[in-house]
């Protein structure tokens, strides 16, 4: 039964030993090779193959211990002789699927664009340009010399508490809010403290009611735990609450700066939905994501600082303030709540990451946050203000709303079709979103969202130009 | 209606103006200032309080964007006349919870438990003191000089493409399989990549044959997307797959060293499971978390590489061959499942920590990983051997039963009543786990997991005969 003129095919890629075995292996697999089949001696394979016969030896020797080779008793090799009938050979791993998968539910994703063009206004983007990257490096380097070792081992799913002690400070800083760092849970990125609570808080068929104008992300996040969402309007004074069905779960929304239109919500709508809520047992979601960067008047404190109810929980990122490549964001929430986001989070992917983590925390407790937070809300304030001046300059069909903060303008274009005026921009190198990509139905409206933080003045002035000479459709 | 004798009550945490705008906003939230009421004019509230006139005006400012006051024609403060009846005051966040949660499915986790012993026999923790620090900081360090700015930004959700490769490469090196860069998820370790394949694979009420010695944290990922488990036998050849019911949609294994006991799954079953899956179109999730540490003979390679018809998703770490805290894993999938995992995992935390994910391919590129792992081989086939030398020198009734690899020994202790030895064995300063904790009905049984990886020799022959002086029940 030997065969002696067998020749395994070797993929160079894999090495001597290794291509030998895979070689072998797979021609077992597709048959070539037969059950209780003797191999070559390995001298003689080694000589027809220009190897070391210690190569073959010890291939042979791999794919005994794999399972695919018997010593015979005369001592040379043999496909084992219990193996079951051999599968059809393919490349590894390949592209076919074997079997059904479920249906899925997808959202459009207003992040997930990328458009390679010069200047692109993205209303969630801060300047990475701006960030104090020695300071980070520094911070890196000592939380790794001083703790790294014990950093990287696993650890608390809730996340390091000297950063929810930071955040905790932070936050009375910036928000006149101090909670307590036991009641905070340490997320990646505000999008992580979403997916959890929509899996904590709602079973398949709540219904979520949400903005109409919105953060599809979000929306994703809710119907990925089955829920059904529900509509309610916008208008300047935030979430139109008196829309509100009562037969609701949770309702989500972005009271500080509603997204996309940046609308604040004005304090009897916010006294009214806290106590509607607390009389239905419904919870509010709060997304407080780029709170800090309110420009005029101070800052309006988040609907959890006058929850005695405990229906609140609020969400916040350091995406905004800091960096979204950080991914480190948090979410405050009732005893109750957070007992069970942490026992999902820890589902999820176990552990935060407790070098980033603590880097953040040495950030907030030298300073250095503060500031590079005081710097960058400086410049975009400055360039919140050119991008209004050049609008009026150049594009004065183009009318920003009055908003007291976020980081882009919402601005109504009555009478124009936004959206192929969006197109023509592309092509003069300047992106922006139309109200369309935050619209719950999709449909287009006469809104464009241009955010004004990743360009400097300048920039945004030539990306102004560039919208006016793409105003009009060409001839 | 003016009250000159109001004088609200300060949190000296506060800072002087945020202290009074929310002393004043609490007062009006619990009627203790009504609407229409008038506030004293700020020189005679500063002269109260003790603050500079300017603190209150500024407060009484704040207030007022934030809806709470309004000017008076009389150029005095008042609150706003349209605020609705107040709510009662409490303390912000409190520990009230206003709304109802949803049910909730419980597993226990081993990986959760932390006992302050000094000997601490984890089978799943490598040993941090032998990570290598310096090369961990360097390559932090590099990542940072050299792409740190554009890393902070939002990326791909499916894992730098730098690290994509390097791990194929390592696998190339490690498990004899070359995977396509671009058909590999990185995820936050397994556990992610668990709960993805749980919730992308998976409809409420689909069945999961597991084994039923195994892993509660993949467990718990299944069951959070509503999957029922089936749990089969395990022997010295790994998963009793000649049990595995038509019925399934999914099996989710560990061939390579079964968790926890370390069997390999023979190659005669591996063939046939393939064959078995492939005909009926049922999905195979390996779960390949320690493949490298193979010391007696050559590793086996992973289902994956044979697997011609598609059903196979295998699951990776670097959280055994380097450290827990990195979070760094991979899924290698189908392009159809691939697809689904990274929109899942966009909703679920948007993207990885690309500065860890750069980092990690930097010490795979630059050899570091490698010479880490073959050193910790070494040293961790040493420390497996001092265990069992041990073990048979003063434990004669504990059974090491044989296997090529792992992170720990699998002992049959026959006639003991393993659990109340385990207790007293953490009194006397020793910690590890026992068969219950694996098993998926938490049934008692007479095996013990004892971890060697965290350990020196020295420590691990200390810990063994502390454990024989607790071997018999004090008299």
């Amino acid at each position: 039964m030997a065969r002696a003129s067998y020749l395994p095919s070797l993929d160079p890629e894999l090495g001597r030993t290794r291509g030998l075995v895979v070689a072998i292996a797979a021609d077992i697999r597709i048959g070539r090779l037969r059950a209780g089949e003797r191999l070559p001696g390995s001298r003689s394979l080694a000589t027809s193959l220009g190897l070391s016969r210690g190569t073959v030896v010890q291939a042979y020797e791999e794919l005994r211990a794999e399972g695919w080779l018997e010593s015979e008793p005369s001592s040379g090799m043999r496909v084992r002789a219990d193996l079951p009938e051999p599968t059809p050979a393919v490349a590894t791993p390949g592209p076919t699927l074997g079997f059904a998968l479920p249906d899925e539910v997808r959202r459009h994703d207003p992040m997930a664009r990328d458009v390679s063009v010069p200047y692109r206004l993205f209303g969630g983007h801060p300047d990475l340009r701006l960030l104090p990257l020695d300071e980070l490096a520094r911070a890196y380097r000592r939380v790794l010399k001083g703790r790294g070792r014990r950093l990287l081992g696993y650890s608390d799913p809730q996340g390091e508490r000297r950063l929810r002690v930071a955040l905790s400070e932070w936050l009375a800083a910036t928000r006149g809010l101090r909670p307590d760092p036991d009641g905070m849970l340490v997320t990646r990125g505000s999008q992580m403290a979403l997916y959890l609570l929509a899996h904590t808080l709602l079973r398949p068929g709540d219904v979520v009611a949400v903005e109409r104008f919105g953060y599809p992300p979000a929306w994703a996040a809710f119907e990925s735990a089955g829920a059904v969402l529900h509509a309610v309007d916008v208008d300047d004074e935030g979430m139109c609450i008196d829309q509100l069905p009562d037969h609701v779960r949770a309702v989500y929304l972005t009271p500080h700066h509603q997204y996309p239109t940046g609308a604040t919500l004005s304090a009897p709508r916010r006294l009214r939905l806290l106590q509607w809520a607390a009389e239905r047992g419904i919870a509010l979601i709060e997304d407080d994501y780029d709170h800090e960067y309110h420009y005029d008047g101070p800052p309006v404190r988040p609907l959890i600082a006058s929850d005695p109810a405990g229906v609140v929980v609020s969400i916040g990122t350091l995406s905004k303030a800091f960096a979204p490549g950080v991914r480190v964001g948090f979410v405050l929430a009732p005893p109750a709540v957070l007992d069970r986001l942490v026992r999902r989070r820890r589902l999820v992917d176990r552990q935060g990451d407790r070098v980033v983590e603590q880097a953040m925390a040495e950030l907030i407790d030298d300073g250095s946050m503060q500031r590079h937070f005081w710097r960058t809300r400086r410049v975009y304030a400055a360039r919140r203000q050119a991008l209004d001046e050049a609008l009026s300059a150049h594009l004065p069909g183009v009318l920003p709303q009055r908003r007291p903060g976020g980081l882009a303008l919402w601005c109504e274009v009555p009478g124009v079709d936004v959206d192929a005026w969006a197109s023509r921009c592309v092509e003069h190198g300047v992106f922006f979103e139309t109200a369309r990509t935050y619209a719950i139905d999709q449909r287009s409206s006469p809104q464009v969202r241009l955010g004004f933080a990743p360009h400097t003045e300048d920039e945004l002035g030539e990306a102004v130009r560039r919208m006016a000479r793409a105003w009009r459709p060409p001839m």
